[in-house]
């Protein structure tokens, strides 16, 4: 296995030295009909209104095949040490299926293994408290989950949440409605708790560690909160088996993660599992880990235009690195991916929004892009005029589904509101695309600004499952495009050492001390 | 006055000039005491983590008064047409008090007496709802309130509702429930739809023009789904007076708007006021507006050390314009602020991400930043890691408060959560400015990441009024700056008539009727 750096490949070289691709020239019907790569599950990539010609698409794959992406994929799959900063193997797809048959044996167990057998763990669990048999200590059935993490035990888990209500609601899925305590603030472990019945409430502590500072802290406030009701009665952790959770009195039950799957790649393990198979039922849940799967398989293919991962990464390290783009916006059209952006915001920068490579050294050129986004249409009486004619161009990254999730509609002034908001979503690319003249500067669409798409007929929780798996493979595919290790996060480190040394009284430290005297 | 390009003046040629200032070398806990600017009410804006010094300050002065920031504003204020593309005035500030005592006549009627007029009207509604005086059309009291409205009928009022959701509960204000519909994604309506009472809930139709597609179609939607209600009892509208709506018989009553306050700068018109009014009671918004008020007389001082507005403005222009900066993060340390961001997102990208200065000229400059941001701690927990290792320098801007909302808290490790959330805060400052040498590549933090801090002592309504007012400032001094006019929107206007062209077929677009075909 090779691990070089973006810049010491041949194909890179080539690829800065190919001309800019046009799209007021080149954007055509038949080019929208063949820009496409299967994502995996019904889930599709169109890549039409991306500045790439078929050249550059060839350069590309070169460069992924320089670069060995779907050799080092396998190598992740198989139980290679990925993620050498901290010494671990990078696990999560496991937890979906297994894309190479091979066994990974780690800690002395087969993972495979171990992550079905917390699977069958969450299915017997949750369907006992969805169906009554496990209620809480004061005799009233469970009505409510409450997730306490922070990170990826918050904003995955929160994203697929707010992602299949409206699905469940649409097919008439059983639902307990689910909230999540992130926050050290106090302020936000307060709201929730005025929201919920902590009779008919189960909370579950996500922490691997069992030592997250804002987690427990937040324990704390929910147990203090708790008049009349048994805590332990009334809280469940996912954790590691090593943790002080893990066989503590104050839990009814315990769910096990490990080391090798970060907090970020964490939703289709217990992290996201407890919460959503116990909202949504785990038919529910397996049926994404379904989808997730799928799309781990299709990044397995070696042509990238039969792999949106692939294609998806390689054209993003052009844009960044041959085009000079910091930012990517990324722009559901749909309301049930309202919190997506936020997952992919630390899903990419905290994987990629790094200056050392793999191999230590610092590297000589830009890595992770700034991600953030905003539902459609909201966002087009929002931030979209910088978009349109600010002075940078953002690429988009625009999601559709062809059909609703709950199915209810209306039909105003001729058209539903499912295909106005389709309407505008083909209007926003073609309008970004390809501009349109005029002799007033101030009315004036240059075009040129890039975007792609991703597609499905409806959001489902296998479709979900493939999205989600999508953006993991392609932030998977930069990182080995760019060299760096996409698994660790040393940049969160200083901060936290700092935090400790306010609290202790700042230790002399006069620019600390300064700062909390003016907030503490 | 004089309306002149930022590359057209002495100041900003000479800025290029300067010297850069390294944080690691100049940041003191006596430059911490003295790099403040008061913002008003009691919101203090701290610039000692900015790449500012003296020299710098002295230079940024000269620029706002080569660019005559406050002369502007006076013209502003006093009704002049500060947004000629639309040949309208600007009058938002004048929703919550008359800075400069003049009159300002417009339409034939006194634009000040207009909005108390509105406010009184807000007042005794408001009161009448909340007291049960008015009913629902089955006789029930009304519990909830929903607004319906997009982009700034949406974004600014929904963030500052939940930033006062706390602040209430707190002080035992009574609350209505309020919730919000924006999305023409019918799922949007859908969701909010099953979560409430229709019996007990008010509607809040808000159209400035009475046409607004997303909101009409909203408006559809919920008419339909509310069986066993009377609709027009429990509609109300805000739109301008010469909207199909405000005469309409299918409306309780209508509060008005007028042209001259754009949606993004609408919070505290009738936009906001009517629902903030209904969720917390008038005085609560009266309180907002009194806030708001401060900050608009703190900035009309010409001293840049004494108006935080102009030297926050200033210093966003120095990071763009000479030290190469395409982004701002927004950081509040509160969860109430959780969808501020997605406000000032609007706010600040909306008014100045344009090409073309206010004489209609393509500018040979870069404006308006893009703007993004989620609350801390939990942002520490997710894209932090980019913003301290990443290979860009994004600015940021950090807001704290020194004690919380609910006054809800506890000790663990000998600390509570708000001591907890705000050592973060402090902790975070001083490793993104000083950062930390590592022999280990990977554990380096080079430091000289900037930010500014906004603070008060805790975020009460008045606070809250003072901080929406500084980032209008802030926005409205930057286009001053750059010579835009930061109050039309023009970029929003191409994909509207590409979605209309779509819903009626395409009109023989081949390209757009491809992407229509993918997705409809």
């Amino acid at each position: 296995m090779n691990f070089n750096n973006l810049d010491k490949t041949l194909a890179f070289d080539d690829l800065r030295k190919l001309g800019r691709v046009s799209l007021r020239n080149n954007l055509t019907a038949r080019r929208i009909s063949t820009y496409s790569a299967v994502a995996g599950a019904d889930l599709t990539y169109n890549y039409a209104a991306m500045p790439v010609n078929n050249e550059i698409i060839d350069k590309l794959q070169e460069l992924c095949d320089e670069q060995e992406l779907v050799e080092k994929y396998i190598e992740l799959l198989s139980g290679e040490m990925m993620n050498p900063g901290e010494k671990r193997l990078v696990l999560h797809h496991l937890t979906r299926g297994n894309c190479t048959g091979k066994k990974v044996i780690a800690d002395g167990e087969d993972k495979e293994e171990f992550y079905k057998g917390e699977l069958e763990k969450i299915k017997d669990f949750s369907e006992k408290v969805r169906s009554g048999k496990i209620k809480g200590s004061t005799g009233k059935k469970i009505d409510t989950v409450c997730q306490i993490g922070i990170g990826g035990s918050d904003l995955g888990p929160r994203a697929l949440y707010l992602a299949l209500k409206g699905w469940a609601a649409g097919e008439k899925v059983k639902q307990l409605r689910a909230e999540f305590i992130s926050n050290v603030d106090p302020d936000d472990a307060a709201g929730v708790l005025r929201a919920i019945d902590p009779e008919k409430t189960l909370f579950i502590l996500v922490s691997k560690s069992g030592t997250t500072l804002e987690t427990l802290t937040n324990q704390m406030l929910v147990t203090k909160s708790l008049r009349g009701v048994d805590p332990a009665k009334h809280l469940v952790a996912v954790t590691s088996k090593t943790s002080p959770l893990a066989s503590s009195k104050d839990v009814l039950t315990s769910f096990f993660i490990d080391d090798y799957i970060g907090g970020r790649y964490s939703s289709t393990s217990a992290v996201g599992a407890v919460i959503l198979s116990l909202a949504f039922g785990f038919e529910t849940f397996a049926s994404l880990l379904e989808g997730a799967h799928e799309a781990d398989n299709n990044a397995l293919n070696g042509d990238i235009r039969k792999n949106a991962a692939m294609m998806d990464a390689a054209i993003g390290v052009y844009l960044r690195n041959v085009l000079g783009c910091r930012e990517t916006a990324i722009l559901p059209y749909s309301q049930a991916l309202c919190r997506f952006p936020a997952h992919l915001q630390q899903l990419d920068m905290e994987s990629n929004g790094k200056h050392v490579s793999r191999n230590g050294e610092k590297v000589d050129y830009e890595t992770g892009p700034v991600v953030f986004g905003e539902s459609g249409t909201n966002g087009q009486h929002s931030f979209y005029q910088l978009l349109h004619q600010g002075t940078d161009m953002i690429p988009m990254q625009f999601i559709g589904f062809r059909n609703s999730q709950y199915g209810f509609d209306t039909q105003v002034e001729g058209s539903t509101s499912q295909k106005k908001l389709n309407a505008n979503l083909a209007a926003q690319i073609v309008a970004f695309a390809l501009g349109r003249d005029n002799e007033n500067p101030n009315k004036q669409f240059d075009g040129e600004r890039c975007s792609s798409l991703l597609y499905a007929d409806r959001l489902t929780p296998k479709t979900l499952g493939a999205l989600l798996s999508h953006y993991e493979n392609k932030v998977m595919f930069q990182g080995f495009l760019w060299n760096l290790n996409s698994f660790d996060q040393e940049g969160v480190q200083l901060g936290k050492v700092l935090a400790k040394k306010v609290l202790a009284g700042c230790e002399g430290d006069d620019v600390l001390k300064a700062y909390a005297d003016i907030l503490i």
